[in-house]
């Protein structure tokens, strides 16, 4: 079997990152780097034209998209536990990644790249002042779930077993530093956050990514 | 087994409405009207706290989002088929799905609700018309999913069975020709949404929602 994960540096590819390395399979992590527009390169469109990461190449098929290369993982590591096997805690875990992905992750988008919703320059400030009001709501809701998870006694958020759920949170957390939120004000959300950074695949991922947890600066 | 689908005519609930009403099971079909803000409600929003439609109730259990419900009516009726059970194959579907409810579905969003990411008015038809530029470029790509699916002799975006691909291309269809984008200029597109219309249960569920198909209006 041969496994290559095309993957950049603090983006989403993160959580594919981490569920692969955490399964101690043998793979090949291929940094993609997007600050020198190798996504756009004729070379890596062929792959996934839409020029996105993560892009999962197993022996020679393409998956892209976070959430279905999640579900592909989960297929084929079954022992891991990445995904419950019951439908309805399924559903459940799938309901809150479809919405990091369709609505965390892209309200970080306006904050990161405003140019990406309009030409206009004059209004990026604009743009980005907004979302990160909104940003700061939906760190309150991750830490929601971080709460009802502790109150529930489960040791992660899609329950017994470590998945994607949590290293997402851990990414989107990251993010939410970046735009100039601080994560100390969402205490049990840093604390969880900082709890998924010691998991050993976690770990390995972020010192290859060779990423700062937290990227806020005060003032 | 109780079945309650809460929707609003023309949303993207219209999918998982389409998906339920095929199976010919007896579902309860809850008509929430957005332009009355009733999902604003508090009885609403005690079924779903982020007051969006579409949400499943079955037997009491709440499930929300798109993707989750794709995932659990295909667990509840695998004899429909609605997604397929090899893993590869399903991580094909699982990938376009989430394209269309992370990139189609928010850019949508930018052109019918630009108040959703700036208080400044005076900056609404900037986003407007970026996006639904970027937008005409979307149906190209549904397009081309359609040729792709007509060259390998495949009736139906995934595959053999009917199935959330297919009606989630008709809404985004119909939503685009709300932006102004004639559906006729998508030859291919616009034809396969015609004939996805004529699926029984998707006839029965337009005849419910009362919706037009093409709400183009020249010049």
């Amino acid at each position: 079997m041969s496994l290559q994960l095309y993957y950049a540096p603090g983006a989403c590819s993160f959580i594919p990152h981490v569920l692969l390395e955490t399964t101690g399979t043998a793979f090949e992590p291929t940094m993609v780097k997007l600050h020198k527009g190798e996504q756009q390169s004729a070379e890596y469109k062929a792959i996934n034209p839409r020029g996105q990461v993560p892009v999962l190449v197993h022996d020679g098929q393409v998956v892209t998209q976070i959430l279905a290369i999640i579900g592909y993982l989960n297929d084929l590591f079954p022992e891991m536990g990445y995904l419950p096997r019951e439908p309805l805690a399924r559903a459940k875990v799938m309901e809150t990644l479809a919405w990091m992905n369709n609505t965390v992750h892209p309200t970080f988008t306006h904050i990161f790249m405003p140019q990406k919703f309009t030409n206009n320059t004059a209004v990026h400030g604009d743009l980005r002042s907004h979302s990160t009001e909104l940003y700061r709501g939906l760190m309150g809701e991750l830490q929601a779930l971080v709460q009802r998870a502790e109150a529930a006694g489960q040791p992660w958020l899609g329950g017994d077993k470590f998945g994607p759920l949590d290293a997402y949170t851990l990414t989107l957390t990251r993010w939410g530093s970046l735009a100039g939120i601080n994560p100390e004000d969402y205490p049990a959300l840093w604390a969880f956050v900082q709890r998924v950074a010691t998991q050993p695949g976690v770990a390995r991922v972020i010192e290859r990514e060779r990423l700062q947890l937290n990227l806020y600066k005060a003032g």
